[in-house]
């Protein structure tokens, strides 16, 4: 019954998501024909996204309940310094970012408007409110990782192959498996209000989702 | 000595802030002839932004290091509630838009970047980050008031002259300069690290300010 | 049934409070005859104890979901300031604490202690939280007030008199049914979760409010 | 240069410290005579305080400059849970401390006001702030070591002597060294603002560490 949350959730964003999987950037990279420097600008922009996003890692471990969740927060929180940004990284090499480009790389509007609404969430609200500002990001790439692997087009590109890959291996399916079942709890242990907003923060966070891989595609810049 | 700060920001925002004055928006309202419906449109947006501007006024009074500065804040916060925002319903009010319209009012995408911005800046940052974060829209106000002032077509839309007035009383100047005085003093007694964000701060709500003119005069709307 | 929650709140702290309202601080004052100087001396902490209380009306205000509620914090803060803060100068000057000695006073280890778990709840919980952990020094003073008001000592001491008076006003009264009102709806709307932390948060200060009439009547100071 | 911030903080609390190192809890444990019940108080105490101390460590890393700070503190929030937990559960293990008396452990009175001072400068204060007010513990734990380490009277007992080590290890102190450092750089980096916050957060800090043991040896509890 829990479960239900969830569910009801991503019903709530089917066309929003939809709008997602039929983005120029994925149907070009799904047919391995996307223009490596815009990979190279998206990469660039994931790797300035994930710093924010960890900062709310910390907080959501900083506001924890119970020792579990923490601990598991604490444990996502450095996998992000070690696994993820290390991938990044290691994938950046490869298309010709160089480590101090990745790490000295500005945000485009977009990316700064969706890690403010990450930190603003993640200082005023509540755990439950925080993850369910988080979770589209981590569940919106495991599907679609789920809809690329069909695409021929991306097995003859080895780079966006492998990137591909990392959200389709089950460590990765485990963890978004684990958020879902911490935001039905949470939901269900919290009231109307909670409920409401968290709603709310999730089809934000999944318009930014949409409007991040539009950025990317758009190459965006600072109008001034 | 100390003036020197809230100067200097000033000068590193020079063209960005000549594009905010120039912008169609504010050229169309001194002469008069600015649709009515963008400025309807821009009002119910400052609504919704005076709310999340508020609430960090009520960070920065929690945060205040001293008794006065913590008054004035508190005193800004009631303001803001008072004074500010009936001026915005009278306003609303003349212009045709209904009370529970304007209370109702949903923020643009650049209204939500930008208040997440100063909300983000609010909860993760000192005093002295929080104002300079909040200073270019007190003191581009001030300016733009002035600005507008010379234009002859003003005066002859009492609506858009008496909304101009707002910003030139004695009362909105010596608020700015209290808020400069106070960005002043917080930087001079901060170090180089504090300084360098508020300085970033101030700039990115610079940007803001003008991106906010903007959506208004563009009636934006979500994509999706 | 909304009025529930605060009144079991009330029947959980029932034998505590008592303990409250028979500590020899409270008996000696409603007897008249508790010594000027450690009346002085809770005057001087009481002050303290207000600026970090109203620190948290601050965030309160800021966290607020609502423009009325927000607007009521707002005019809450800004009274202490007024209201509040000039009530105790005024004391304190009857009392011949200099109005800078008041504003120099440090604060003593319970008063620390006490303060530090209003402003952790502020910045880590949810409005709900932040009224719960507020509302026993709003509420247990309600009750004092009309305890003492039997009492024929205190109306033979002018100063304590005057002091109990402004517990018993209308206007003090009509802000503690405002303060319970909005308790309980926030109950009626949070989940079990926030509503045990609620509980366990109005617990912890009730027992603040006990010892900080202890530490007053010890007249308490840091043991190095 | 740098080095001398925190080498003038521990000049400031010299003699706090030195009662820190004479308290009978210490002296008791280094003769190895300290009751175990009074022992397994303490552990209990710091197993609770380990978990809020871990809260600021998230917080930390969520308000940190540099990618590489932040890195460190996800790693040290991480190994909170992993190596210092472990170590405490064993050790509670050895001692007769069931896992779930462990984790289900009430905070005493002086543990809660501590942990409430940490956790309100996470959420208020600049990293810097945050890591002055955490430094006390980790240091002066590392001179508690240093100092036990030539009592005769430790080695005789094998439970205290192996508790003693954890903080004699290169580990350790190669972490209170990186600490100590990152202490001196925010402080060059901060104004006389921030400094004398921190200079404020470590004394109080300080004064706590004492006031912890103290609770441990008198076994504390909540008077009402």
């Amino acid at each position: 019954m829990r479960r239900r949350f969830c569910d009801s959730l991503r019903k709530e964003v089917d066309l929003l998501w939809e709008r997602i999987f039929t983005h120029p950037f994925l149907i070009d990279l799904g047919e391995g024909q996307l223009p490596l420097d815009v990979f190279r600008f998206y990469v660039k922009q994931d790797y300035v996204y994930l710093l924010e996003f960890s900062r709310c890692l910390g907080i959501a471990a900083a506001k924890a309940e119970d020792r579990e969740t923490m601990r598991t927060f604490a444990s996502l929180l450095d996998a992000s310094f070690t696994v993820e940004v290390e991938m990044l990284e290691r994938l950046g090499q490869k298309i010709g970012i160089a480590a101090d480009e990745l790490r000295t790389s500005e945000p485009a509007p977009t990316n700064v408007a969706y890690t403010r609404h990450l930190l603003s969430v993640a200082y005023a609200g509540t755990v439950g409110e925080i993850m369910a500002a988080m979770l589209p990001c981590m569940w919106s790439y495991q599907e679609i990782g789920e809809r690329l692997l069909d695409q021929s087009g991306l097995t003859r590109n080895p780079i966006y192959s492998e990137w591909c890959a990392t959200y389709r291996t089950q460590e990765y399916m485990d963890l978004v498996s684990w958020y879902r079942r911490l935001v039905d709890d949470l939901a269900s242990e919290s009231g109307s209000l909670v409920r409401k907003k968290m709603r709310t923060h999730f089809v934000l966070s999944s318009r930014y989702e949409y409007l991040f891989w539009d950025m990317a595609y758009r190459k965006e810049a600072w109008p001034l």
